[in-house]
């Protein structure tokens, strides 16, 4: 729903948000911060400002204002998506009513001087692998004569992964031992991964969620959608392609998930809702527990996706970070209402706080490529980074940038911020 | 370490507790209940009562005192083992000095009266898969050419599950719908399984974890187990097949997952600790990081395990559960030492009320199979039941019943009581 808050003429008081690239008054997205010496408390990003909610509680809608007041967004997940609107609205009115600057302004704290935490206490966190043109690159590689298998059409492909392992961006990646076994080498060893990796995702955090046993149907999908994070799937390639039959990915993916800290909301996102791709000729409709009329008009998102890599040696050099890949999040064979109602469809209970990846989105072409396992072809044909570097995987010193931005004509850009983390050496 | 808690002449004053089959006092099981009316809260169960840990916090060492105050063990679990263990002793000592009856008795409850809850809030659910003739025998009906494939006997293979979806013994399973894709059909669709089955596994609770990045080494793993329970991992096997590739099991799995409310602790199984068996010659010896000598040597334990099945038609006929099968938890290629330390081998952290799945315990006879999907020979081969009934896979109004009981000579058995739960009709 496109209302007041996503009016491009929207005037802010914070003089940072006017043509912020990341969070102008059109985004405000939703956190968990710490000003200096301070405890975590709910946040929304404004300009180069984070407005503390608990400061301006008096001023919000009542139960908003009653579920903030934790170091968690669960409480305010948990209600009702128009509670979330309400408060979406009263924020918006406030930065942009120069009448309410006296009052507001000392809630602001300058960005630069805060800690940013996980949003929300993550029940269970579960991976897909909606990005089809990553599953057919990645499939290529595993099963040269098998890409894409013949449920992909049909289901859209997910895994659990771990919660306790998700950490905000900002935290180093120790790079993790386990067992490697090269192809031609007859038995295992431990040690640390050789083909460390990333995979470029969005997060998707959920709302109210259902009751054990009752699914959520696809037109109802939506409410349940909070926001969306970028999510990084830090993975080990030789730990997965050793371990990974019969029972899916296990210690190739959960010593680290890195997510943005802000949740850009579905509110925020509104403007910038487009048509689902169409599926070429001869692939399957969708069931009908995952079809609906509106979400195949408006279920994908006009969002650009990019990833940059810094290593030590061009920091040290002062050479900025190298784009890696960008590309649309359109790549996605199934959309976010799918995949929740999926999740749901056999009765298991969401619950809010739950954090979903979408999977790796790679665009079709090489310059849009989700991870260096697509990129280097398998570690076959490194790239050149500036001042003469290659990488197949990524080295110790590494960091890795992801960034979205989502625009549409006649309205303000917003950005989802950074999920940036770098590799630190493998411990002992 | 067996001490005095093991004695076999230990008197508990409870007179229940005199050669009861789960809970004799040197069983010592640690739950959450809640009297009636009342609301949840730590206990131990003895014979046929519960004793409340908050009413006699007053006489309990204060570590475990302070953590007992919540309606979770979380914080229990995240003691040292020390304290877990001067808990044990001090319940025993109170339990077995008829002098201090006047005072404990009042915070006994009947506990036919009471409710069992969860005994933590799971942060993680994970799944493995260390039986061993379970994994060869589901592999050889997935994959007939390759029932256990190279990485079996390296990895202890494992995957996540659901957190949101563990129930305690007692919650009714409401029959799950999903996508079933016969061989012979051209096409999946969506309706209730046709394949719904149990398997009979024990459970882990994890205590006090690691942090990310810091692997548990083997020799330490037994410090970070609280203890086990029984656990049903229900299983949709016709959205197994079909959703099962690339990644793992998802939806056919985590419906619902069913254990038993009590918690047997790693003190109360001292003394039924034997060796594991040897592997057969020509297997690979464990990895470094696995290998122990004595977890080898008593890493294994003397549990006997049992599933029974009622079916509607025996309960109305007064007929009494089925047994289905019968046989040792030994039949684990893995020790539960070795699961927890291959889990944090990469850092993932493990965190306090964490649960592990040891994956479908079935014995190498068809006396001692672990599900039906073996039973019956993944449907093929169809059981007889007492009345005249057959069975595949389970029929709604079905229920299942696992119990356990330790034994060894020269000490007291004692039972995990039952992990119990009901096929109800799937919904709408």
């Amino acid at each position: 729903m496109i209302d007041e808050t996503h009016d491009p003429d929207l005037r802010c008081w914070v003089e940072s948000a006017a043509g912020h690239a990341e969070y102008p008054v059109q985004n405000l997205p939703l956190g968990i911060f710490a000003p200096a010496g301070g405890a975590p408390r709910p946040g929304i990003a404004i300009g180069d400002r984070i407005l503390d909610l608990q400061a301006v509680a008096a001023l919000l809608p009542d139960a908003p204002a009653r579920a903030l007041g934790g170091a968690t967004l669960n409480p305010l997940f948990a209600l009702p998506a128009a509670d979330r609107r309400a408060l979406r609205r009263r924020v918006s009115a406030l930065l942009s009513d120069e009448g309410q600057r006296d009052v507001v302004e000392p809630a602001l704290h300058r960005a630069a001087d805060c800690t940013l935490h996980l949003p929300a206490a993550i029940g269970d966190y579960t991976d897909f692998y909606v990005g089809i043109h990553h599953a057919t690159n990645v499939g290529r590689q595993f099963r040269p004569d098998n890409p894409l298998l013949p449920n992909y059409k049909w289901v859209p492909i997910g895994y659990h992964g771990r919660a306790s392992s998700v950490r905000p961006s900002g935290e180093p990646v120790i790079r993790p031992r386990g067992q490697r076994k090269p192809p031609q080498a007859d038995a295992p060893d431990y040690g640390p991964t050789r083909r460390l990796d990333y995979e470029l995702e969005l997060g998707v955090w959920i709302g109210r969620g259902n009751a054990l046993g009752e699914p959520i149907p696809i037109a109802e999908a939506g409410e349940h959608i909070v926001g969306l994070s970028l999510l990084n799937d830090w993975s080990a390639r030789d730990f997965q392609a050793w371990e990974y039959q019969p029972l899916g990915p296990f210690l190739a993916k959960n010593f680290h998930t890195s997510v943005s800290p802000w949740v850009v909301t579905a509110e925020a996102l509104a403007p910038f809702r487009i048509a689902q791709p169409p599926r070429p000729d001869g692939d399957p409709a969708p069931l009908p527990y995952l079809a609906d009329a509106a979400d195949q008009a408006r279920g994908a998102l006009a969002i650009e996706l990019e990833v940059h890599l810094s290593t030590a040696a061009m920091r040290a050099q002062g050479t900025p970070p190298h784009r890696l890949s960008r590309g649309p999040a359109s790549n996605m064979y199934w959309t976010i209402a799918q995949i929740v109602a999926h999740h749901a469809s056999n009765g298991c209970d969401l619950r809010p706080g739950d954090l979903l990846g979408t999977g790796t989105i790679s665009a079709p072409t090489d310059d849009g490529l989700g991870s260096l396992l697509e990129i280097s072809r398998g570690g076959t044909a490194p790239i050149a980074l500036p001042g003469g570097e290659t990488r197949s995987f990524l080295e110790d010193g590494d960091e890795l940038i992801l960034s979205a931005h989502a625009a549409a004509e006649g309205y303000v850009p917003i950005g989802f911020g950074e999920c940036r983390a770098r590799i630190a050496p493998a411990r002992g």
